[in-house]
């Protein structure tokens, strides 16, 4: 059996009463490190949290179909950073336990789209998510782009996330993200994304150190936000009181 | 200070570890019971697991402002069933807080928006959410359907909460929000929500009693579902790895 437990955003507290049990009660529990990671805690801490030890596994061992051999015949956990299924979805996983028969169990937790709501902008009224790529010489893409100038011409939110190379220990800034999107504006012309455009920058979603920070992107283009994570939210039309909300951050 | 904690889903285990410490430091704990409730549990269970008085407050105590006073000199919290941001949101209890100078803190936890992820749906491709409300003699809304109708334009996956009235104990079934749509559909006539539609039901999301069903209007419109609360997705354009999933349950 494989039970996917989210960890919630930040560190090993960020954990439910049932996922803690459901972790004890493994045999062995693997920690997906690839895909995203906690910024408060470490596989040491988590070890201690849960009195097992914690195996840190890559995208190899998960989507390679490793971790479904050791769920045959033993129950097994596999952590994962917020909500096993929101941010990244697992959901193939999943899907191949299914065909080889393996029972396959689901402990949620909050992800990055419940802490947004942190900003005061009503959850039902964002839009896709997209994720803000870094461009590369030959490699260019601008579908986040799309996706932000689609949900804006219907008045929805767009949540961003940005770029994560784990294996690299790179996380995109803000001002990353911002620049790059500028960059696309500049080939794109939608007015999606320019100078004046309001957007929310948060950075540390649900950690005690959460930072959320509402302006113009000339007047934000240049702060310093702090360490990762860090993501962008770019509002649609703003009801009077989420304005209000905004602003009062 | 007012610290609004997320229960979660199902029972006294889905709070976090953070909610409980953060539930055993407040001075007092209350229990927000009208927008939703817990169908696992009792007040009398959170209780005996946070190892204090649990007092069920209404709407009136909550958005009249007397949790204010409350929080005013001591450290009280607020449970919410689920995320306390998101199904529910209770940004403007944060707003008035804040203006009256009384710090916040929110303890995030899942909702139903993170275990709808459990059909194997993508995330990123739900639009907006709504509320199938029953009609009644005078009061005829059908805004949920026009969501639904716009968010099918655009090929959305969409997330019907159905009614609830926690003070009648009244929880609307997917039956009776099935054919709610399908009165409004021969009225409106966009064919959004016909008997060959291809729908999810959802019922008692994120516990371990969860149904997930899948199939046409027609199929599923007598069906029984058991105990709520229940929900209905309607899917948008089906990716061939949604529709796989989908069909595996």
């Amino acid at each position: 059996m494989l039970v996917i437990i989210g960890l919630g955003l930040w560190d090993e507290k960020d954990i439910t009463l049932r996922g803690l049990e459901e972790a004890r009660a493994s045999y062995e529990v693997f920690l997906e490190a690839y895909t995203s990671r906690l910024f408060g805690t470490t596989a040491k801490q988590l070890e201690a949290a849960i009195g097992k030890p914690v195996k840190e596994v890559g995208r190899d061992f998960v989507e390679g179909g490793k971790v479904l051999e050791h769920a045959k015949s033993k129950k097994i956990c596999l952590l994962v950073a917020g909500d096993p299924l929101v941010a990244t979805t697992h959901t193939d996983l999943i899907l191949r336990a299914k065909e080889k028969k393996i029972p396959v169990r689901v402990i949620h937790n909050a992800s990055v789209m419940n802490a947004v709501a942190d900003t005061g902008l009503q959850p039902y009224k964002f839009g896709r998510s997209a994720t803000v790529a870094q461009w590369e010489q030959n490699f260019k893409p601008s579908s986040f782009y799309d996706v932000l100038a689609e949900n804006r011409a219907r008045g929805l939110h767009t949540f961003l996330f940005l770029d994560i190379k784990t294996d690299k220990d790179r996380y995109m800034t803000a001002n990353e993200a911002i620049a790059a999107l500028l960059l696309v504006e500049a080939e794109k012309k939608k007015g999606a994304f320019t100078e004046d455009t309001e957007i929310v920058v948060c950075a540390r979603l649900g950690s005690p150190q959460q930072l959320i920070r509402f302006g113009r992107v000339k007047d934000l283009a240049k702060q310093d936000f702090g360490k990762p994570l860090h993501a962008l939210v770019v509002p649609g039309a703003l009801h009077e009181m989420e304005r209000k909300f905004l602003e009062s951050l």
